[in-house]
């Protein structure tokens, strides 16, 4: 429970109630939002009021904001009035945008960078620049409420440190700090692990909507994953919880880069594929698996069997962790969403054995939607936190009236 | 968030929140209260005569109090004011408490049992009788939150089917609605995990006080689990989160008794004990776990190999826990607290090679603190929620004065 409340910290607590709905649920009527938040017409019109007046919503007529179809004035998130630049830090590229409230992007430039083994400085060097550049593309009057990165690897919330990311050869590299230095302008700099931000955008805006308890599990080179509780990502104790690509399920299996042997990321991993599949690619090359994804829906006798086999070891770890968190649903991405549709069965079929049926009987699983973008639409949401909590952070503009 | 407040409801949030503090810390002087809730001396006096007028606190003078040592006035919860009725159906006893606020038990009868295969229904007769001797017992004007039961099994939270508790014999019993019906008087009956209350209840009163993050696993026969998120118990989607017994370490390991293979009960439950002890006991004894770890203390050449073998279980299990939750705290319950002693320094070398080193660094195990009585604590805890979250439940006492 919160501390007691003052009448003045229930109006900052009902004007982020509103900007959050408006920014998750897009263009409403007065009176969707009245029967959502339970708030009267004369509470949503000075909310709405103060909100446009640092420019954080717009309100109007429906034809002005281009729907039509609309019967009353509706409100909407102005993503031009408080925005997020993030960034994504991949295996085979780095991608920068400007985020707007809404969830909507403003602006985005992926770059392809060394497959492997980036160097750490040289790495901060080429985002910098492409932070740089979206910088330049930020409407005027647009408020940043920070920058949000993502990585692939374990990261320490508090200060941002790396603590590994083994498919960039990173360890123990302060890119928070190195971040914020570099930036200089006290620009708040949050770094993530992907997976984490994948959950957060899912949940937010892809497969996930209104879903309480959450499961997500991604993989490419490793495997990554991310908890919903009662309706709120799980960071943990300093920022690093959803690591259940190192979860042991197999005792006889191969070494993990983690050090540890058996990890579920080496049992179902992108690279366990290939392995299973006899690919003669080491690592990880997504068209390989691409491939093998292909060759196994056309019944190919290795790739059908690698894949079933990969099958059965998600399942099994699912099964776990579905007894463990008791989620309505479970989210696959990376390529796991890809190959959902060839193991759904041999999943299901582990589930029925391994899973209490009063969590059995509720639990869903489904590809993920967002694709490319969920790190970075994830990274705006961690920065916008900010503003969605504290609208009141950005100014009063001039030129719209009201007290400054 | 919660939704829009007015002034009434922050009224009704502040008595809560006062409730439930004095409920957790016992005893405390008004300015104790002010500075760990922010509220003013006048506010704390009006809450504090709102919840005295309804006989939910106790407030006078210390001497009077029986602590004299302290320096202002103080104010702690009544235990005879308001209480839960609560039991724990164990595998070899039953145990039926009266608890009231600040955790007191004011009366508690625990009688052995049919050590297996308990007859559902007459487990219900036999626990109706202890419950109607225990009304028996409750003080004049104490207000009965509700009754909570633990069960050892897996159990839907909605209408406390308890789908699964082996050890019991019982599969899909309406053990809730059947005490609702016999009990007869719209009492709330709570029904939940025996594991999930011992979470609740270390964490409230033992082992986890304080602790935002922790996971609780706890072995006699089975192992059950329990985890607590931002300071708030895991119930899941449908109140069987915690499952950790069932998670697979194990693909080559033993069938157990929920119908898979290798579940992480197999190895480190009771009976994996003595079953690596080469025990002659068929099953689950608590006294054979008990002469084991004697026996491994000592040094005995089959119980010590016997112990470190289910130690490194744990810790290989636990790591993949730590991983996904990143807790600051592992609570050990039932024989693997005992146990703890013995297995520590194996546990932690399980532990520094599977866990990210973010997570390693803030974990800290330990075993458990409250014995026998956790599943009724955490039962209390459960029926006291609802006047812990809203004291005007429970009406003014016409003798004390004030509006009725």
């Amino acid at each position: 429970m919160s501390p007691v409340a003052s009448p003045e910290s229930v109006r900052r607590h009902n004007l982020s109630l509103l900007l959050r709905h408006l920014h998750h649920s897009g263009a409403l009527s007065r009176s969707e939002i009245g029967g959502a938040l339970g708030m009267t017409r004369s509470t949503i019109g000075e909310l709405v009021a103060d909100l446009g007046g640092r420019g954080l919503v717009l309100a109007g007529d429906p034809a002005r904001l281009g729907s039509p179809g609309r019967p009353s004035l509706v409100v909407r998130p102005n993503p031009e009035g408080a925005a997020a630049i993030t960034a994504d830090i991949a295996v085979n590229s780095l991608a920068v945008a400007v985020v707007g409230l809404g969830g909507q992007i403003l602006h985005l430039a992926r770059v392809a960078h060394r497959p492997r083994r980036l160097a750490f400085e040289q790495t901060v060097e080429d985002i910098l620049k492409l932070i740089k550049s979206a910088q330049a593309s930020i409407p005027a009057g647009c408020w940043i409420a920070g920058l949000g990165i993502g990585v692939p690897g374990v990261v320490r919330r508090a200060d941002g440190l790396v603590h590994f990311a083994p498919n960039l050869g990173w360890r123990d590299v302060p890119l928070g700090r190195l971040v914020a230095d570099r930036i200089g302008s006290g620009l708040p700099v949050l770094i993530a692990n992907e997976a984490d931000l994948g959950t957060v955008a899912e949940h937010t805006w892809g497969a996930g909507v209104g879903v309480d308890h959450l499961i997500y599990v991604a993989s490419d080179v490793g495997v990554g994953g991310g908890l919903v509780i009662d309706g709120h990502p799980l960071v943990g104790a300093t920022g690093c919880a959803g690591e259940v690509g190192h979860v042991q399920v197999n005792p006889m299996g191969v070494h993990c880069r983690c050090g540890a042997i058996g990890c579920w990321e080496t049992e179902i991993g992108g690279p366990a594929l290939l392995r299973r599949a006899g690919s003669a690619e080491k690592g990880y090359q997504p068209e390989a698996v691409a491939r093998v994804l292909r060759d196994a829906a056309w019944g190919d006798p290795v790739a059908l069997p690698a894949v079933e086999e990969v099958g059965r070891w998600l399942g099994a770890g699912l099964g776990g962790l579905v007894n463990a968190f008791n989620p309505q649903r479970v989210v696959l991405g990376g390529y796991l969403g890809d190959m959902w549709p060839l193991v759904e069965r041999i999943v299901q079929a582990e589930l029925r054995v391994r899973v209490m049926a009063p969590a059995l009987e509720v639990v869903e699983i489904k590809p993920a939607q967002l694709g490319a973008e969920a790190t970075l639409l994830g990274a705006a949401e961690l920065a916008l936190t900010r503003v969605l909590d504290e609208p009141t952070l950005v100014p009063v503009r001039a030129a719209e009236g009201g007290p400054a």
